[in-house]
């Protein structure tokens, strides 16, 4: 199977022509590329390909090891987002066989495969793992998302070319029960369903375990990189936790170990709420139009402060003049309220703080309730975007008095995928 | 000072004239109503003017207590609200002159105010107090609301006759501060103020120790009358309880006693943000037209629910095809979702859903942070709807597992003001 068009055999509803031709290389997925055009492409998150600064602190810190505060060596860093595997026994047959997850949302298509390398130049971790194999392969695990159905299939169609109908495509996600028959069929593979909280928590504990720099604070002051401050966790005190996964709507699980969690709540006020309210208030045509919206507004103009009730701060209850009393309060009209037109950047920064806030503020209450100081953000809602992640750590620090930080990953949107990846005792759907 | 217009002194801003002279007695506010038409207009809310039946049960119950299960005496009921005022010393005072007390909110101006009743009908409650004086009067607290500044100081103008310059209006809420210079001038009156979260304690301490039969539970599938079951609790089981003032934000107070509380939480999503997005979403003018609007939308028409993600219930999970995943997700038009026209109505049920469901998650989550097992609910959003009063109710027993109830109060917008009404050590403001 070659770079053949697939009109033909994908039915119109999941076609829709791109454009230019995606350039990936062709085959198993046997290099992954390096050219820039390319890499921007596949993927645009930033930070998955950047190296962050190990900053050690009260919270989930490993000062006491040999380790502690030892900077991470600067090696060239290649721009496609990959995990290195290392070299175990239990990951060996990917050297000869692609292996392909997908997590599919209410919203995004989150893609997992490897592929592998054989380029000398690739880092080995400053740790005594071993990446590695004795025929001087490296296993890589890639990650790409998509929006669309069609461009999805087109994608494996294209690349993943050494498949077989004895091959299996690893789902989890609520859309891989939707899709699941369009899957089998423009693939011609079978589906081996991960259970979705089981994909999530060991997607984490791969990550946290085996990408050395995966967890991070956000340091809103700080400049540039110097944002992310990268915390490393020490395996055996990874557990407990609580991962609140952004997705549509939230779930927050407690996480125990990789078998044992529980989700403890949830939330419909999500990505999904905040899409659609973004959809129906602001001109934003994409959810990063409408986070580029809200980086340019300002939230006072649409929400009423505390100092809009009580004219400056009330003290005796310690609330700040500048802290939000009701969100998007200023938009009512009623009782004889002054009217006027908001403008969207204001209420898209309204909205994302509102949700943010609202997020932190639950994720704490949870948090507290079970006695986890460690608390992991996961699901593609944050974005590593500036207001999200200064909102969500402000919620947590604010409301638990400086003890708990909010922790963010570097491959926040793509857990379930991952725990798929990794997962071999999923559902076989023939 | 009679009947006087008032449009020459009072700044235009404040005027809106009225399209009819409201009836209310003039002069001390000696006697009430008792016109159907006068009522109406007076107060809108049903519950206030109806005596509840007693249910008892493992929450707040009394059942050991001689009362238990004692049905409450059928009165003839008067239809003007008000709660009459025990035969104590320190009340007598009221018989000679009125007492009015205003809580200025960031949208509704809630009156308490004295009168004094020399009908021999009024009920004596079921209950060992007595409540007529020597001189055969009762005092009776009326409650009353106003959406703008110019009516309620002309209500005052025209009906507080015996004010001097020496006499107190008891003001509490953020308002009060904003309209102070206001109050003064137009009233001729010393502002005396009470802090407002003292205010909420000691309004909802007085009404459940005093008004038999003020606290509720709702129960959606019952008919009529039979929604709204009183759950009476003896005098000295009422400490501590979580009070969840929902405003234009939200303040959740741990009350120990009268005299001792903490504001342990808050949210900026309440009546506010519900009345700011409605203003901007659907045609609905006021918040009554907006809940009207609610109560016949359907949200499964704008929300994602777990059926619309996984084709049916996520059963691993215990979560139910009809739980909402993603408020408003199904408005979005991003990465290519369909979009469509949206109903008003069905937009007006999602949002309150929303806002009611995370109230009152998070009202259990701080109940559950502090070992409370009796939530009351207060403010002016819930307006005995029945939808919110549902979700809240709801939203409380799923996240306690049955084991909590949500408690509400007929007088639940007028906490504050009877508060400050109440209050004698209130800070003098010249």
């Amino acid at each position: 199977m070659g770079h053949t068009t697939t009109s033909t055999t994908v039915p119109r509803r999941f076609l829709r022509r791109r454009p230019k031709k995606e350039k990936v290389p062709a085959g198993i997925f046997k290099t992954f590329s390096s050219s820039d055009e390319e890499n921007n492409k596949v993927m645009d998150e930033l930070l998955l390909s950047s190296k962050l600064k190990r900053v050690d602190s009260a919270t989930g810190s490993v000062s006491n090891s040999p380790r502690a505060l030892q900077p991470i060596q600067i090696e060239k860093v290649q721009k496609t987002p990959y995990v290195v595997l290392p070299a175990n026994e239990k990951f060996s047959k990917f050297r000869t066989r692609s292996r392909v997850a997908v997590d599919i949302g209410g919203t995004l298509i989150k893609v997992v495969y490897s592929s592998v390398c054989e380029d000398e130049d690739l880092p080995e971790d400053a740790t005594t793992r071993i990446f590695k194999y004795d025929d001087g392969k490296k296993i890589l695990v890639n990650f790409k998302k998509f929006t669309q159905m069609d461009e999805f299939i087109e994608f494996l169609q294209n690349n993943w070319l050494d498949r077989t109908p004895e091959d299996v495509i690893h789902c989890t996600g609520g859309g891989s029960y939707k899709f699941a028959e369009i899957i089998r069929k423009e693939l011609g593979v079978k589906i081996q369903r991960t259970d979705e909280m089981r994909s999530l928590i060991y997607g984490s504990n791969f990550l946290l375990n085996n990408n050395v720099d995966e967890s991070f604070t956000y340091h809103h002051d700080a400049i540039g990189i110097n944002k992310f401050q990268y915390r490393p966790i020490a395996q055996d005190l990874i557990y407990p936790f609580l991962l609140v996964n952004i997705g549509t709507g939230i779930s927050i699980l407690k996480v125990d170990s990789p078998d044992s969690y529980e989700r403890v709540g949830g939330s419909s006020m999500g990505g999904g709420t905040f899409m659609g309210l973004g959809s129906m208030l602001t001109p934003a045509k994409t959810f990063d139009e409408l986070l580029e919206l809200a980086n340019r507004g300002d939230h006072r103009n649409v929400d009423k402060l505390v100092c809009d009730i009580y004219g400056g701060a009330y003290d005796e209850l310690n609330l700040k003049a500048d802290l939000i009393a009701g969100s998007l309060a200023k938009c009512s009209t009623y009782g004889g309220a002054t009217s006027k037109n908001h403008k969207a950047e204001d209420i898209a920064k309204s909205l994302l703080l509102m949700i943010s806030n609202n997020i932190g503020q639950m994720a704490m209450l949870y948090g507290t309730r079970y006695n986890l100081r460690r608390i992991y953000f996961g699901g593609y809602f944050i974005r590593q975007d500036p207001i999200t992640m200064r909102t969500l750590t402000f919620a947590i620090n604010f409301w638990s008095k400086g003890q708990t930080d909010a922790l963010f990953l570097k491959h926040e949107g793509y857990l379930g995928a991952m725990g798929s990846f990794l997962d071999e005792d999923g559902k076989l759907e023939e």
